[in-house]
């Protein structure tokens, strides 16, 4: 099979003449390889291969011109060479056509050359998929270390089949004008790839049977491999990519209702001395999920957004505005949004607020319509159906704040903010003697239709829930219990 | 367009006859619709949305037979019900058979019916992706409320070639054995399941043309819809699918080497009573990456790990061993692992350890060979340059620990668990007077291998890096500094 794939080396790397006669230069943005004492076939080959390419049988044709075995055993070395660097691409011929090329996208790259048995049946693996990439139809896959890019409908149509186990020939039954040649080296190019999986003759799909895998989901698997460094060659972290395109957002989201509500702000000064050690608070933390008689007051809120979220000091930088907040967060851009869903709160009506954290202020969204108590039921559910939120505090982001600045691991970014805010919140409400409760999950489409925001620009991803203790709980899962401040 | 679409009910909704003559239910899993008073020819158009389905102009045939107009009036509203419960599909056809069905993945359902133009060109959204579900290829899209069955070769070579902007023509002279209408039809059907973006005359793809959308990226977008309830049929949350299939993952690794390191455990009651407030640490905890010339001892390191991550508890349930640590962990199943990468550290030698959270010591997996050194690299790239962290701590996600119980939510919230961690170490450090870093991107490849963890069992999701003050260093960011404890 190997035989038979078109070999080529990666676009960006181009084949440079010496002005020694006997040296060559292969170069790619990041490294170089000189070859030194290269006879005129290998140069034939080597520049070949930087040059829309050849299949192995032809370029060692070339090689052997004037070396024989000794210079194609060379010459096979560099190929070892070249796939190691992530150089090596593969190409799956229809009529002598690429039709599919499988382009490494790391170092260290693998392409374990498979047999395709003829009888054998294949499937695609639950991992892959196939997308549009500037302009191009790619198949991708958080198992593989390539890129294939389908060339032709051909290619998409034997994608296609072997959404199920297939052989050649089921193939060659339900696809047009494809010859088994064809497909044998498009299936070994996708095994090759590992983008297949082998059926095994009791029906067994060898991907479903590790249990590892198994317990993988498909979006999961994919934003891992993506959202961290190693298994692509996507540019990662601080890029700035739109900068001079897209105006950067500003710090602080505009006001969204004219109905205000100033908050109380407590005096830190007079925490710092008299409130109980971190470590205190660290031990007695927990979740709790039921509440007391009397609900949390307005004051309450006001001190529990103050400590946790405010706005300690807004900055103009170079690349927009930044601010400092009780907690940390990446870039100092803050795309985190805190939304009170106020169920019972003493001084509050019932309804959806967005807290303002440099005015420290609430805005009044909604009155409590049935949207806003599904958000609430929602919550209650996640948390296993015990006390119904007295505040629900929905945690919004802003996407672009954070996307303008960082690739790849944006999204990944702002999920550890959320964690970091619902710590702080959890510290602050275990110091203020209140109830609280991150959560799992929330409906992410039904913020955005009941505060209004496009979906895409912003909507919730985090919900923490907030209300007073019942009156003398104990809390048998505590070490000890620490004594509410007031 | 939409007269030529296959119009059908979903598969699990079924046409129950009742005993009253004139009477018909349609129900699915959760809702029932009860029709009165239903003429013979309205009946038999529903009984055939629920049967295989028909065109609209053969079902309004069915319907007119013995009603007229006003019939067909109640049954286009039927058809509006239908769509907004989520029941009602669309299919493509090519000689009279489906090559692609939409079907409804959400309540509050719609499917815009869109004119095609034959001149106009379309293009497959950047969102949009195909992949094998169940033994179907399935395109997919975070922008849609449908999912898109292709049913033959057909259906997935056109939307290869709508990797590119397209008009009908284009593919018309490109994929053989296609007809004019079909392509119109299956075009019209991927532009209302919002799986295409029009380009415009100028060439401009809309969908581009929004900053909005521009600045997400495919793995990021995908992954919010999916993980997020909203615009997903998938089941959420709690779902023990595994239960009785896979043996859930015990609470404690096993030890990685023979090599253990036993750690300092601080006096917690002594620290309760002694150590500055929580409003104190919150208010100046700040990142800091430079480090003092002295660095980081064993002891510190030790009372760290103990105050952040020990094990205070391990409990044996019904599904499994959960354990209670200081920092708050979803269904206490505390996926997150740390390992400690020691570049400097007075009493620990430079390399790579495991920390054992509940025995509280550190087992020595590697010296500090070239890739543990890559590690070290990468984070202080990572911190923009700075000092280089005295200790590095990796955290790893054991998947499955968390996987095992959790559906769709999964890897989210062990992100959210790694921003509790790194809150949780933040102020800890922050108390101990020591430098803390939380950062937001690193290397699972290369920690997979150079732990030997299987990357699909567990690699890192995260990092922090640690190390001791500059000694008298003034803390300008902050509005007070506090007095380190030792």
């Amino acid at each position: 099979m190997s035989q038979q794939f078109l070999l080529s080396l990666k676009q960006d790397i181009s084949c440079i003449e010496s002005d020694e006669p006997d040296r060559l230069i292969l170069q790619s943005s990041t490294h170089a390889l000189t070859f030194k004492q290269v006879q005129s076939g290998l140069k034939t080959a080597l520049r070949t291969l930087a040059d829309g390419g050849a299949t192995l049988s032809e370029l060692s044709q070339m090689v052997e011109q004037d070396g024989g075995n000794f210079l194609a055993l060379r010459f096979y070395t560099y190929l070892q060479r070249f796939t190691h660097c992530g150089w090596l691409c593969h190409s799956a011929l229809a009529e002598g056509m690429p039709i599919a090329i499988a382009i490494p996208i790391t170092a260290d790259y693998q392409f374990p050359y498979t047999e395709v048995v003829v009888e054998s049946r294949y499937v695609l693996s639950r991992f892959a998929y196939c997308h549009s990439v500037e302009g191009q139809l790619v198949l991708e896959s958080p198992l593989s270390r390539s890129q294939v890019l389908l060339l032709n409908w051909q290619g998409a149509a034997l994608v296609m089949q072997l959404a199920r186990p297939q052989s050649c020939h089921d193939i060659l039954a339900a696809v047009p004008g494809i010859s088994l040649k064809t497909v044998q080296q498009l299936i070994g190019l996708l095994l090759s790839a590992q983008m297949l999986s082998e059926v095994s003759e009791d029906g067994t799909i060898q991907e479903q049977a590790n249990t590892t895998l198994a317990q993988w989901e498909f979006h999961d698997l994919l934003f891992h491999s993506r959202s961290r460094q190693g298994r692509h060659a996507n540019p990662f972290g601080r890029t700035y990519r739109f900068l001079g395109k897209i105006e950067p957002l500003p710090a602080i989201k505009p006001r969204m209702s004219e109905e205000a509500i100033a908050l109380y702000k407590p005096d830190l000064e007079i925490l710092k001395t008299t409130e109980v050690s971190l470590t205190q608070i660290l031990e007695t933390r927990k979740s709790i999920r039921e509440y007391g008689e009397t609900p949390i007051a307005a004051q309450q809120l006001g001190e529990f957004l103050y400590r946790c979220a405010r706005v300690k000091h807004l900055k103009q930088e170079e690349h927009g505005e930044i601010t400092r907040r009780p907690y940390p967060g990446g870039g100092a851009l803050y795309e985190l949004e805190l939304y009170p869903i106020v169920n019972r709160c003493e001084g509050i009506d019932s309804g959806l607020y967005h807290y303002d954290p440099l005015a420290h202020q609430l805005y009044r969204i909604s009155d409590r319509t049935e949207t806003v108590g599904a958000l609430l039921q929602n919550a209650w559910q996640s948390m296993g159906q015990q006390g119904m939120p007295q505040v629900l505090i929905a945690i919004a982001a802003r996407f672009q704040r954070i996307a303008w600045k960082y690739e790849s691991m944006a999204y990944a970014a702002m999920l550890k903010n959320v964690g970091v805010l619902y710590q702080t919140m959890y510290l602050v409400a275990t110091a203020m003697g209140l109830a609280p409760c991150g959560l799992g999950g929330g409906n992410s489409d039904l913020f955005a239709k009941v505060t209004g925001c496009d979906y895409y620009a912003e909507t919730s991803i985090g919900e923490f829930a907030l209300g007073s203790r019942i009156q003398g709980s104990s809390l048998p899962d505590c070490e000890s219990t620490i004594a509410p401040r007031r």
